[in-house]
């Protein structure tokens, strides 16, 4: 158990009672109830409450949490209802025993109703409840404490209306918006992105972003934290938290409210003042966030720091066989602040002997042009290039995998197109590849603009290999590796000066 | 045909011999002579030539250009052989009366070559010829001006060797980068973007950029210019036809070169000299260039300028049901000075009243939260909203097809999932929805996370309704829609003011 975080209970439930559902999926409790089924959550400790079915979704359901045996251990409550009946049901299941619940429902205090937003602090307080909410939309986790590891792939929680079941991975998000705990499984899917945990907060009558911060920190499951930001309350704390981490785990955040129309768009929202956004910069540059602009940001930086060795540096070797890409990602390398340095004559050299292609260019951007030597693209000149003490990491355009050829395949039958025997090939060397960054201890991310349509992108992000879609995104995402060596660099330049 | 530009006779020619393919899917030339016949460019007047083989891919090859009867009509010649080879085959080619080529083959003043280089150009001089490249990939014409307008869907041509045919669309494109002439097919396609004609014009020996420019200014079916630009040549012409340009069709142009890593990049992949990223940015100010930073802005502010009506203003409605994504567009529009203006009491009021929805937020962001009646979200509201004069184009997030449901369904097939009765409500919403933009004559940009994996994203996208995947991305299209206006306002006024 992780010290008295009261997320460790709520996010491992080991029994469910649940109102809100009904047997027609167009309602929002039906699905996450639904949800909750297909996560494989066992069936026999899933509780619903219904005033008038007698079966929700298969399930046995009841009249009231009362009328659930005794002997049946419900240390969770999860909320669909109408807001005025929410203090009702939560003063029951304090009653019998719950110690957690999520609490879905809209219309508190984002609504101005102060006075039910009192009865519900009120009645979980008298019953020691702790929970997420109101207006959220609950969590996911991939990785439930008290389920076997050699299990978890069957027996996750997904809480959520998206029933999307995405692979493993080292990331865990806290937001303020119920948007960035499950919509985004649509846009980690495709960047074949694994995920820990996504835990909705929204309005933090009872659990905040420190409660996530501080679990997130102790949970062995999670090796990057994502935060998406309206507004901060426990400011002090939440920086003294956060400057904790970032020497464990590195801490990715989008903040919203800063800018005029992010204000108030965040108060509506969720009912919060919002602080300025030079003040959140500074405050982030001070404790050591990364920060990231929008959504696209928060999860590019995410997945590579989670899939990533860190650099040593900042100097990037950009490995293309089209121009413009390579030249776009030095572009963007440069408007960031990373090094795209010229390669020494004496490895410009080498690289030209275990090239031999007269039209290829080894400066850096090293071009390889138009080649049909796979070996050379996938293997030869990326272990060199890795090997060199010239650069810290390296990013790469130019691995597609079968797709083209199938459809020429699909557009011309009668001609002989070589789709098996380029796999034969390129199989073995995507595997190498893959392989790379760990064995040599730096970076490299492909640019596939297919991204996980390609079949060499999946087969690469199947791997935990990253791939982005666009030269610039992986650019970013290289910049957000170097920025958390940096900041592990500060540390310990502060700690060392410190004694 | 068009004035006396060298692209017309190039981009739509009547006959084609072809040197540089085989019988190997697998090399370059083979792949773009495959990728012609599968256009549905007629294959009687395709003549492959081949020193040694009597057939390639399926069609009778010629050992030279000399053995092609003289009944024959032969404008154009494709060439993907070794560089050495070119002078000569062009000189026979010239003889036998051809006007056009494309040289695709590398190896010239780009890798310091320039006696070959001086051969090309003498050759092409003596004979008339006009050509792209060398080192190009070629082009993509999507209306073939001699191919009737019902048949142009069977009739294109595709010299690139990427064999995605991309529906019809307003945009052309002219590139440095034979990447940004056919690579990027692949991410139009996600994008459900159409493409007119794409132009890779390599190292510009004897056709570049501002030619280019010319041809789509007149051409009937381009509607939006965009460039990818490493180096200017014709610096002072660049500048007065884009500035003639820009009054009839946007113009949107990447430019690597200014900063200092891109600079070296553009030097090894085109050998030219790069000028410095502020001045561009000044003088595409002056002319009335938009400018994209990146390969994803180039093509989302083609696709936007291509499928929406211009803006009257900068002030957007958000419209969305999920806080986070509001929140995140609003915050972006404020970044990129668009305004998201709190809509008057009595707009205020009037909305709350046709939405009946107590959770919801009428300020603008209008934030419907979750509700279940489709009609307010797809109709209603946009209708209402668009109508208002408090606005000039709206951005919506929440729209989501029917994808949720399948995967709820397969994943609980006991379950009844209402897929068929959601697709019913659904799909005339959506067709209503697509006309919305044209109807109002105000701009209306859809964010979707799912992007063309989405059906209700696909089913707008396949009526020219643009959607985005992420939110900023919406916002920066718009942007780019608002610069346009702007473009055209500041000349109305320069125009004014002179005459």
């Amino acid at each position: 158990m992780i010290m008295d975080n009261p997320l460790d209970l709520l996010l491992n439930p080991h029994g469910i009672v649940f109102f809100g559902a009904n047997n027609a999926v167009t309602t929002m409790g039906t699905t996450q109830l639904l949800d909750i089924i297909c996560s494989g959550f066992p069936k026999d400790h899933l509780f619903p409450v219904h005033p008038v079915l007698d079966q929700v979704l298969g399930l046995k359901a009841y009249k009231s949490v009362n009328d659930i045996s005794a002997s049946e251990t419900i240390d969770f409550a999860f909320i669909v209802v109408s807001a005025k009946h929410v203090p009702g049901i939560l003063d029951d299941c304090g009653k019998r025993g719950v110690k957690r619940a999520v609490v879905v429902s809209a219309g508190f205090r984002e609504m101005g109703n102060t006075d039910l937003n009192d009865q519900l602090l009120a009645v979980t307080k008298k019953h020691g409840i702790r929970f997420l909410g109101p207006n959220c939309i609950g969590f996911y986790n991939r990785n439930v404490s008290w389920v076997k590891p050699e299990d978890r792939e069957k027996c996750r929680i997904n809480t959520t209306w998206i029933p999307i079941f995405l692979k493993n991975g080292g990331t865990s998000i806290a937001s303020q918006s119920g948007t960035f705990a499950c919509h985004i499984f649509i846009t980690c899917e495709k960047m074949g992105m694994g995920i820990n945990k996504t835990v909705s907060v929204g309005n933090e009558a009872s659990i905040d972003l420190v409660d996530c911060l501080e679990y997130f920190e102790q949970d062995p499951d999670t090796r990057v934290i994502g935060l998406y930001i309206e507004e901060i309350k426990r400011g002090r704390k939440f920086m003294e938290v956060v400057s904790r981490i970032v020497k464990k785990k590195p801490v990715v955040a989008m903040y919203i409210g800063g800018t005029e129309a992010g204000a108030r768009a965040g108060k509506s929202h969720t009912g919060a003042m919002a602080g300025n956004d030079k003040v959140f910069d500074a405050m982030a540059k001070q404790v050591g966030i990364i920060r990231a602009i929008n959504m696209e940001e928060l999860l590019d930086y995410c997945h590579a720091l989670d899939t990533c060795p860190l650099p040593h540096g900042d100097r990037l070797c950009i490995l293309t066989n089209a121009g413009g890409p390579g030249a776009n990602m030095s572009d963007a390398a440069d408007r960031v602040g990373l090094k795209v340095p010229e390669f020494s004559q004496e490895f410009q050299d080498k690289l030209r002997e275990k090239l031999g292609i007269p039209t290829a260019q080894v400066r850096n951007i090293v071009d390889l042009t138009f080649d049909l030597d796979l070996e050379k693209m996938y293997r030869t000149i990326p272990r060199t290039i890795l090997r060199s003490d010239e650069i810290d990491g390296m990013l790469v355009y130019g691995i597609y995998g079968i797709n083209i050829f199938e459809i020429l395949q699909d557009l011309a039958p009668n001609v002989k197109v070589p789709l098996e025997e380029f796999k034969g090939i390129q199989v073995p060397l995507l595997e190498h590849l893959a392989k790379l960054p760990r064995v040599m201890n730096k970076p490299v991310i492909l640019v596939n603009l297919g991204g996980r349509d390609d079949t060499a992108a999946a087969f690469l992000q199947d791997r935990g290999f990253p791939v982005y879609e666009m030269p610039h995104r992986a650019v970013k995402a290289f910049w957000a590796l170097n920025e958390y060596r940096k900041i592990l660099s500060r540390i310990e330049a502060r700690e060392k000066s410190a004694g």
